[in-house]
């Protein structure tokens, strides 16, 4: 094509964008019927032939560009949808127009692929290699293995060490402290501690296939190890200065680095599990570790857990879902706040899935449930482990299909509808927010992120 | 735009792949310059200038496509890809040119949406209505209405009738036994039955607000019991013919309607927990059952368990990850067989997600573990309650890194690349086909579709 044509066809851009502005609807028509792909076209600031029909009023264009399927969710460059300028302007008929939900609510959830999350407790650092858990020959010789790493747990907390001697708020100042079979072994005769082989240190550059696996000796393995020693004395063992067991896990291990955040989701979870789950859920015998942690079994010969394969035996995982519901204006998020939340938090609603309940109808019973609105289209955006004890947060974006709100007290104090713009002026600007977000590690912080950077100019 | 500069138009996407069938790279990167939209315009049979180029042995051609962004996975109405057509033709370089698959490779997921895809086991019929649960005087008078709804079970199976009395293998030919009050309030009085409130039939037409919550008469109400009574003298309680307890449940709950199927899965998720945590996993205690059977609290009033929240009460939900791995070619899928399986039955891997672990670690670590080939991109793209006896099916679509299978034989018997064709053979043309996938009823079927649907043009 020629720069002769592209100026022609920007001529006509302008044309259609004028027609809309001045009510033409016979004029958008005819444009629209011999270039369709004028429809969602824009000019000055961003602003499309919907906008324009709905800054001025012109009930007629804005339907007819609407029946022929144009986006009612663009953004122009002061992040308003053409709903936004039509609520403004006071053409309440237009606004109502645009908030009607039943067709192309989908298309809200479809921005553009923004690549793979990672959330924190998320890094695999580690290879679990699974299939070394029943190696006992293995195992028992990584134990006393120089080059082995032991984690401590107390009271299912890891101990860290802080380089600062004061309360200041940086983030990632714990580091996990790393023990020697000789510093530990005598802890790991006791029958009241719990070991789990995490995995071995994942190898940057694997050995090419010409070298045996005898001649490259293997990356060290990691244990994680939790004891009813008193913590003090377990804090003498450590060379470091300034070691400590956490003690709120929900705050604290958010202070990881994220290769040490995602080692301690898998640790802390197992041993969890280990710590509730020590009797047989079947027949109420004792049970004993196996499988390098990874298992309990029954000690009861007669157990019916015994025969076959029983989830008894091995640790749970709950799923969760975490959803940010969007507005059907395309504009607002609602966020809702629980009683021991901090003052002026607000965050996505969660909840956990029932049995024989999908992620997507667990999400809209859970959204119901709490804040009473009414979801239709749910899209998965990504999932985070959360070892307290032993979540996977399922994080979605979902699309309200009724805006009233009536909160179930019992679990949420307060629930609102934040427009968009707020929740960027407190993201992104808030020198002094009027209500705050969980931090950046939080799953729910990143799926709020998402919505933000999904459709915005930012 | 008038039909002339249409078809001015349609004259330069024929010059453009003329260009391309020639190996014309000058005027390949000419046209493309002019109008960047012809790069992937298709002509006779929807062949692309890729697919042209592949064809005729011009490399420099399809280096140059490649890197000005041409779409690599455009299937013709033959449904290859331009690298089928390198292959056919022994252009080995190009072939070759066109399987690396470092970039771009996310694309093969990004088939258009599909619309939200709904499996087996997951139709919510009723409305769990989870905050009655906790309203014993609610559930006890519901428990005797004459309107209620009782499901029973015998062994986790839940009664049903056939229509038929021969053993064809027509799908949907089992329906639910549903019993009154007066039919089962015997088994009610017995300590070893377990009753769980399912919840109650969804309403299609709301009461508009105007009328009161007491002029409107609530919809029935549905419980699931457990009972240990004989099964036979069970089955005499019914009125209806051709009652039974089905005795494979992977096979026999799949001859269900979608309505009871969902209904079932909730039912005999909770009931098989009953089933298994009888007994405090925490203290080795008794339990009692709680909170309309969604529940069971230790009766040892030490009991840790019984200070705070802890999962150690609640039902479980295994969360599984089954995955459909797909060739860096875009045009093959992963399938493997365990020993198990009927006989030519391929299916997708599958394995438990572990603590600490994202869904998409979870694909890439199991479909290694299995058949030892590299996953890159993870997809979501539905998920499936699986009562056997409480999984949860995550459904995603993989693409592979490698391709040299390494089969874990502990896990699966054989795994094999299988390419786009045979798969749709089998699954749409198949009289006899070589091998068969799951049936309707799995995810792993409604992936293995799902992927063909994407981008085929069937």
């Amino acid at each position: 094509m020629t720069s002769l044509q592209l100026s022609a066809k920007e001529e006509m851009v302008e044309k259609f964008l004028d027609a809309a502005a001045r009510g033409d609807v016979s004029q958008v028509s005819t444009l629209l019927s011999h270039a369709p792909s004028l429809i969602n076209k824009t000019g000055f600031s961003g602003w499309t032939a919907l906008m324009l029909a709905a800054r001025n009023g012109h009930h007629h264009v804005a339907e007819k560009l609407l029946s022929l399927g144009c986006d009612r969710f663009t953004l122009n460059s002061s992040s308003q949808t053409a709903y936004d300028v039509a609520k403004f302007w006071g053409h309440r008929h237009i606004a109502s127009l645009l908030s009607r939900s039943a067709d192309g609510c989908e298309r809200i959830l479809l921005g553009p692929e923004l690549g793979p999350q990672e959330n924190y407790f998320s890094r695999e650092t580690l290879d679990r290699l699974s299939w070394r858990r029943t190696d006992q020959v293995w195992l028992e010789s990584k134990r006393s293995d120089p080059d082995t790493v032991y984690l401590l747990f107390s009271n299912l907390s890891p101990m860290v060490s802080t380089s600062q001697e004061d309360n200041t708020e940086r983030q990632e100042d714990f580091t996990l402290c790393r023990f020697r079979y000789e510093d530990v072994k005598d802890l790991l005769q006791k029958p009241s501690t719990v070991m789990i082989f995490l995995g071995i240190e994942k190898v940057k550059n694997p050995p090419s296939s010409s070298q045996t696996v005898e001649s490259v000796s293997e990356p060290p393995v990691w244990f994680a190890v939790n004891t009813d020693e008193d913590a003090a004395a377990l804090l003498k063992r450590c060379r470091e200065k300034n070691c400590l067991f956490p003690r709120s896990p929900n705050r604290d291990l958010l202070k990881l680095s994220e290769e040490e955040a995602g080692i301690v989701a898998q640790a802390r979870s197992v041993l969890a599990w280990h710590s509730r789950y020590s009797f047989c859920p079947t027949c109420g015998s004792s049970t004993r570790p196996e499988e390098g942690g990874y298992k309990r079994s029954c000690l009861n010969s007669e157990c019916r857990s015994l025969q076959g394969v029983h989830n008894t035996c091995y640790p749970r995982v709950d799923p969760v879902v975490i959803m940010l519901v969007i507005h059907p204006d395309g504009n607002q998020c609602l966020l809702g706040r629980k009683k021991e939340f901090p003052a002026g938090m607000f965050s996505c609603l969660a909840g956990f899935v029932e049995p024989g309940e999908t992620l997507e109808e667990a999400v809209r019973r859970e959204v119901e449930e709490e804040s009473g609105v009414k979801v239709g289209p749910v899209r998965y955006v990504s999932c985070q482990p959360w070892p307290m004890p032993s979540n996977l947060m399922i994080g979605c974006l979902a699309v309200a299909m009724s805006t009233d709100i009536k909160v179930d007290e019992n679990e949420i104090e307060e629930a609102r509808w934040f427009p968009r713009q707020q929740v960027i002026d407190s993201l992104f600007r808030g020198a002094r927010p009027a209500f705050v977000f969980p931090p950046r590690q939080t799953i729910a912080h990143q799926l709020i992120r998402h919505w933000i950077c999904m459709n915005s100019n930012l």
